[in-house]
Order: structure tokens, then C-alpha cells, then sequence
């Protein structure tokens, strides 16, 4: 139980946890090694912190029933979907139990006429959208993983398409939610607004299960687009590409995706996902909407992709192209780690002011370049957002240090460009450090929020704060 | 000082802020019968509550230094803005000192190429698009008066463009907050996406001034559309046009305003704004884009609006002409005071899935019919929100009281049918007692929030929760 040593646990109150646990759910709650480890995972450099036990829950009742028996004894819980977070959200530095809610997985309710539909928080995203396809709607929040829409709720969410659909924030309507000791409440409505009280919603998404268990999630639906087109475009540099993506923002071209993948990066695709894109900086770009208002668009962003530089824009024009590129550009975290022979990379991300993101990316070129580390850069660059894939050896204490470093000053960059040290990987434990400089004052407000709603601290202890 | 009796009031604390706020402000702050009643006056049947002291403050520093000074003698503070809101919002029922925002007017940054400015709480809607204007920008939110940015922060204010552009929850990116203890607070980044903590900027949207005072606000801005085009639509019954509403929406037709407009408010339109518009429901709408876009746009509405019933479009193709019908659309509140001879109106409004909005409009108006009260309906029915216009005889109690019962059986009504007491006026003192039903467990954890932030409860007492 590595990393676990140095924090206090509370062994009566888990020995007596974990009995009734055992005693109420039988095989629905474990304390295997394995499973444990498992739950403890980490996709980052963070050591593996396991939880004491694994508990599955299949309602919110028993969720309620299992948070209120942690809150008497005062025992850690931490909220598990898939295992998909990228900065050490479903470690338990304080032991604890692991609530696994990827058995509470039915779609509730499905309500085309309003464009909504209820989950359980244990649906993933792949799976809700298969789940609608007849309908004719879809669900656009689209991070890499497949990940449970509990967790995209817990981390605030986005991905490829958040450009024209918006994020997490932007798409649940009301939650359902256990608190630390133990109440279900309701937040929000299926209304489209409302103006009555605090948007509790809204200060649950992202709050990285440290505020309460999501049990049940009201999302946004769009309708499937009657034309979607798209293709790949390349530039002779990021500031180039980065500057036809400002110029697309700015001209209020309603983009669906608008995704920069650097040279780096472009080379890894190539070889994993067998294709032949020029070795440069490349947009993949799609539009959504009627078939005229589709040719429109691009013809726009022709103009503005020329009068930067670019080549001649390559259309993917039958669906089956289309799915394979943006499949590689979905791979694109496994091309990259195919390229350096399966060793893992420390996944990071950041997002500034769109008007400095080209000058973010450069200067974090330079820096890769003077660091010697391998680092391809991918972003959803119409948000301004971008990940960094950050390799180092991990036996090698000097890189490993230099890759630390590296994430550092990237984090410091954008926050001194005005911008934000994650756009959308989360706090977790990876990114806590940044937060003071980040938010100031406003942190301070965040723990009292934190202790006022959980003041016993049992809701994913040592995440977003330190312990 | 009529409401005030029944509340207990800190008389030594206020006469120690109303002494040093002299000392420390002039003429800045007075204590004048006039100024104190126009601060404390409602536009509702509640009765005026007036604070004791009005200051006007210039900065966010001035802003801390008498919330810190009010906080030391434990004397409410009120915010206030232009005093446009509609639920007793400006209230003093504990008295206290109103904090006058307007003469913090300045647009104190504008980013064209993020898409986003920053301004002081004080600068007015309207002042905001003039001051835009040059740079081809707009803000979209337009509640109907020309209410100051802050307040409607305050409020989570949304209006004819939030179909289209969101609410104010939406269009946030960051604020300057002063909380209760009088500490400086930014929350959020000119970044257009972040997961580093707690939605802060979320929490104080909506919040009425209960947990802190808004000192500075960044937007997000739109480009102005290329082409802006709409017109005006009748249907045979509010169903009918309700129903072409509801199918608009699920088509993905991306209609910038669509707003009902009943048989009375219609009425009251023609002769307030000389219109000659069919006395019967009626749509106005809007498309934005590009000129092929609004066209195809126009064409699908269009069919929809004949499937339901529509007489033919009537199209407004000059910008004169346009602007004559909107400006009438946001007369309408005027057009149905001049209607009752200047007697003031209860406005009230509500918000239901839009699947429900047909029902809970026909329902609505079987009720002002039973009822015998003159209430004209007008709606952001594109968000399954409308509004009543309540007319009754404030010297005529048996009249007051149905007017009263109405308004209750409306919001009643909506909660029903899934939705929300308000959909954009907020809580204040009028819609308080709604907030159990609609909320349950959640208006605890509400509570539970501003007791962490606002201890003694010196923000804004007795809006949103009962003293």
C-alpha cells in the first residue's frame, strides 16, 4: 500500500465500517487486494494510493446508506466511475472506502421533446449514446475516455466537441446528489433556466466528489446534425494554425470541433492510425448543421486557413473517412505512447485566453525543445485548451524531475497568460499545488464552502485541498 | 417606514456605520428620506422596506470598506443597482445600509479577439452595446429594463436572447466579488473552460447579494450578426402556437428570439405601440447569421408555423421596421400598463419543460378567465418561459387577494409540470415561499452555504430565505 504511510487513518472507524459493509451487502462490498489496487489507480506519475475497501452500489438508497454509515464513523469515501481521471482523483490517501458506481448504470429516462435525458452516473458516455442513436439526439461531452457520466459530471468534463456544445457546466440541468451525511437532494429542474437560489448544479460539477456522491445526472440532448464535413489542414507552424483558429472564433463561425495536433504528434498518429498526413501542424476541423449552412462554413474557414499559410484543406467527405481520422485524433493518446514503446506518459492540460494561445504553444515548444523531453502537443484549440503528453523514464530520477519541472512551468505559463493551470483533467492531487496562485481569496471561500457542506472532510479526502 | 416594525434592528451598529460612513464619505453618503425610500421601493404589491443609509460607492476598495465596517457592527448591507428588479430584491426589512453600485459605471476592458470585456457593476445593458457598438460586438442578455450588469448577475437575469445566446449563468467568465467580511474575491479566468475547484462564479450568479457584492464582471460577447431578420406570426390558439414553439426548438433551428405574445397583450401592443397586428397569439422571431443561414432558418420556421395553424409570416425586412416591432415586444409591460390606465401590475413568471409549455400557458389562461383578472401573457416561450402581467386594485383587498392567489396557483402550476417559481425575475421576498417545494433538501444545503460564507447573515437579510 504504497504512498499510504504517511497519513493518519482511522483504523477503529474503518474496522467497523468494513464489518457492516460485509455484514449488509455481502459480496457487493470487497476488500480484495486486487480490487482495491485496482481502485487505487492512478493515470498519472502519483503513486497508487488503494482504498481499504470496494463497495458497489446499485441505488442511490444505498449510496445514502453507505456515505451515512462513513459519515458515523468517520471514514473517508471516494466516488468511483471508471478510473479514467488523470490527476490522482480516486486515490485514498486516507484509506477509506471506494464507492463504485459503475453498476448503477440504467438510462432513466429519455425525454426527446424536451432535448434532456436522466442517467444513473454509472452510464458512460459511449454507452448513452448508443442508448439514443434511435432517437435521432446525441450527447456531445466527449474527453478522450470512455468515461462514466458521474465522473465528467465530478471533473467538469469537455472534450472535442465542447468549441460549439459547451462543457459539463454548460449541460447538466440537475443532478442528484448525497451529501456528506448522508441526505439525497434534488438540484435543479428540467426547466431550460430558473433564477430561484443558489445553482447547486453547478457547484457539484467539478467538484470532484468532494462535496457529495452524484447519483442520478439531467443532461442537455442535441439533435444528430442533418450534414456533418470535415477534414485535415496543415501549417507551416502551431503560431499559424493557432492563428487560423482565433480567426474561426473570431469570425463567430459556429465550428463543432476545431482540434490542433502538433508535428510530434502528427508523426505518432501517422504510424498508429496509418495515415499520411504531412508532418506538420495540422487542424482536423468538422461542421455541423444544414447541408447549406456546412458549405458555408467551410468555405469561410478556407478563406481564413489560407490567408494563414495553410495547405490546401483535405476533405473527408464519406462518413467512413471522417470516423477514421477522428478516430486517430481519439487515439491520439495511444499513438503517441505506441511511438515511445508503450512507456507512459504524464498526461497534462491547460487552457488560456484564446487571444494567447499561440504564443502558449510556442513558448511551451521552446520549452520542450531546450528540456529534451519528448512531448507531443494535441488541443481543443478552439477553447484555447491544450494537452501536453509529457514522457520521461520513470527510472530515471533526473528526467523524471525534468518532466515534473516541465508540467510546472506549463502551469505557471498559463496562469500567467491569464488562463487556467487545468481546463478540463481536474484538480485531483496532481494540480493542487497551482491552486493558490490560481485562485487566491478564492480558495479560502472554496474551503469554507467544502467545510460547511462536508465538515468532517470524509468526501474524497485530500483532493482540490490539501489534507 | 412601512414593513419595517416587525424586525428586529441593530439601532447601535447602524448608528455607528451611519456616523463613520459620514466621517469617511460626505456627500457620498446620506441618509436623506428621499434617497432611502427610492433605494427601498419594490415595482411588486410588496410593501417599500427602506434602508437607513444609502452610500454610493466608487470603487471595489470603497466596496470592502463598508461591507468590513458593516460587518464590525453586524448592519446589513443591500446592494443596488439601478433598483430594476421585481421581487423586493432592494428591500431593507432588517434596515441597513444600501449600497448604491451606479457610479461604478466604467467598461474597464474590452478584448475583442477573446470575445469578452470587463466592466463595473454599475454599467447598464444598454450603455454596454453603445459602448460595444465600434467594435461589432454585442452582450445578448436583455431582461426588459435596462438593467445594470451587476444586478443582473445578481438575478441570473436572461431575457428574448437567451434562446439563442443563454443567460447570464452562461455568459459569466469571471467576477470581482467583495464578500461579507469585506476580502477582495476574483473567481474564474478570460479562459474559456476551467476544472481547477469550485464554480465560484456560479455560486455568486443567482445569489441576489446574499453572499457577497459583485465589484466587477467579465462577459462573453458575440459578433453582430451579419444578417438579422424575423417578423411576426399568428395562431389560432396559445396551444397552436405554443406548439410551433416546441418544434422549433426540437428541429436545432438555432432562432436567435421567439416570443409569445397572447390575445391581450397583443391588444395592448396595437394601441401602446400603433401596430395593427391580428388580435390573436401571436410569435414574434428572430434569426441571426449569415444571409443564406437566417434564409434557411426562416423557410423551416416557416413550415412549422404553417403545420400548427400559422397565418402567413409577416415579415419585418427593414431594420426600422424590426426595431418597431421589438421595441413594441419590449414595450409590452408598458403597452399593458397604459391598457389598465396606469393601475401597476404584478409581473410574475415561471419556467417549465417545454414539452409542458403549451399546457401550462392553457392552463394559465382558464385560470385568468375563472378568475375574472385582466392578465396578459408574454413569453421567452422558446425557454419554456412566460410571464403574467397581474392586474388588480391595490385598494380593493377581495381583488388584491385573487390577484395574490393567482400569482401563487401560477408558480404552483409550474413546479407541477417539473419547472421553476422563476425563470428569470429570481426569489427576493416574493417567491420565498416556494423555495421548500421547489427545492426540498436542497434549499437546506443552500442555507448551509450561506451561513459558511455570510455568518451573520449581514448580505442582503431576508431574500431568498426567510429571516
Amino acid at each position: 500500500m504504497s504512498g499510504l504511510a504517511d497519513y493518519p487513518r482511522n483504523m477503529g472507524g474503518l474496522a467497523a465500517v468494513i464489518d457492516a459493509l460485509a455484514v449488509r451487502y455481502g459480496n457487493r462490498f470487497s476488500t480484495s487486494a486486487a480490487l482495491r489496487d485496482q481502485h487505487g489507480h492512478t493515470t498519472t506519475s502519483l503513486l497508487n494510493q488503494p482504498p481499504d475497501g470496494v463497495m458497489f452500489a446499485t441505488s442511490t438508497e444505498e449510496v445514502s446508506d453507505v456515505v451515512a454509515l462513513c459519515a458515523e464513523y468517520r471514514v473517508p469515501v471516494i466516488p468511483f466511475g471508471t478510473g479514467t481521471s488523470l490527476e490522482g482523483h480516486v486515490n485514498a490517501p486516507q484509506g477509506g472506502i471506494s464507492l463504485d458506481l459503475s453498476r448503477m448504470d440504467r438510462v432513466l429516462e429519455i425525454n426527446p421533446s424536451d432535448l434532456d435525458c436522466t442517467v444513473e452516473p454509472g452510464v458512460t458516455r459511449k454507452r448513452l449514446n448508443e442508448t439514443l442513436r434511435d432517437t435521432g439526439l446525441f450527447f456531445p461531452v466527449d474527453p478522450g475516455a470512455d468515461a462514466s457520466i458521474g465522473g465528467m459530471v465530478a471533473t467538469r468534463a469537455s472534450g472535442t466537441n465542447a468549441v460549439r456544445y459547451g462543457t459539463m457546466k454548460d449541460l447538466v440541468l440537475a443532478l442528484t446528489v448525497v451529501t456528506a451525511d448522508g441526505r439525497i437532494v434534488h438540484t435543479g429542474s428540467r426547466a431550460k433556466k430558473s433564477s430561484t437560489g443558489y445553482d447547486l448544479t453547478r457547484l457539484f460539477v467539478g467538484s470532484e466528489g468532494t462535496l457529495g456522491v452524484v447519483t442520478g445526472v439531467t443532461l442537455k440532448l442535441f439533435g444528430i446534425p442533418e450534414e456533418i464535413a470535415g477534414g485535415v489542414c496543415s501549417f507551416p507552424t502551431v503560431e499559424a494554425a493557432c492563428d487560423a483558429v482565433i480567426m474561426t472564433i473570431q469570425t463567430g463561425i459556429p465550428v463543432a470541433r476545431i482540434e490542433l495536433l502538433d508535428e510530434l504528434q502528427v508523426r505518432a498518429c501517422n504510424a498508429y492510425s496509418k495515415l499520411s498526413l504531412p508532418e506538420m501542424p495540422t487542424l482536423f476541423v468538422e461542421f455541423h448543421g444544414t447541408a447549406a449552412g456546412v458549405a458555408e462554413q467551410a468555405e469561410i474557414f478556407g478563406v481564413i486557413a489560407t490567408e494563414n499559410g495553410a495547405e490546401p484543406f483535405v476533405w473527408a467527405t464519406r462518413p467512413e473517412e471522417r470516423t477514421r481520422l477522428w478516430q486517430a485524433r481519439h487515439d491520439a493518446h495511444w499513438a503517441s505512447t505506441a511511438m515511445m514503446s508503450g512507456r507512459k506518459g504524464i498526461s497534462t492540460d491547460v487552457c488560456v485566453p484564446i487571444s494567447r494561445l499561440a504564443e502558449c504553444v510556442a513558448e511551451t515548444q521552446r520549452d520542450i525543445v531546450e528540456t529534451g523531453l519528448t512531448v507531443p502537443i494535441v488541443g481543443h484549440v478552439g477553447d484555447g485548451n491544450f494537452h501536453c503528453l509529457v514522457f520521461a523514464n520513470p527510472a530515471d530520477p533526473a528526467e523524471s524531475a525534468k518532466a515534473d519541472a516541465f508540467v510546472e512551468r506549463l502551469a505557471w505559463r498559463a496562469l500567467d497568460m491569464g488562463g487556467t493551470c487545468s481546463g478540463e483533467h481536474g484538480v485531483g492531487q496532481g494540480k493542487m499545488k497551482f491552486l493558490q496562485r490560481e485562485h487566491g481569496a478564492g480558495l479560502d471561500l472554496m474551503r469554507s464552502v467544502k467545510r460547511a457542506l462536508d465538515p468532517n472532510n470524509i468526501m474524497n479526502p485530500g483532493k482540490i485541498f490539501a489534507l
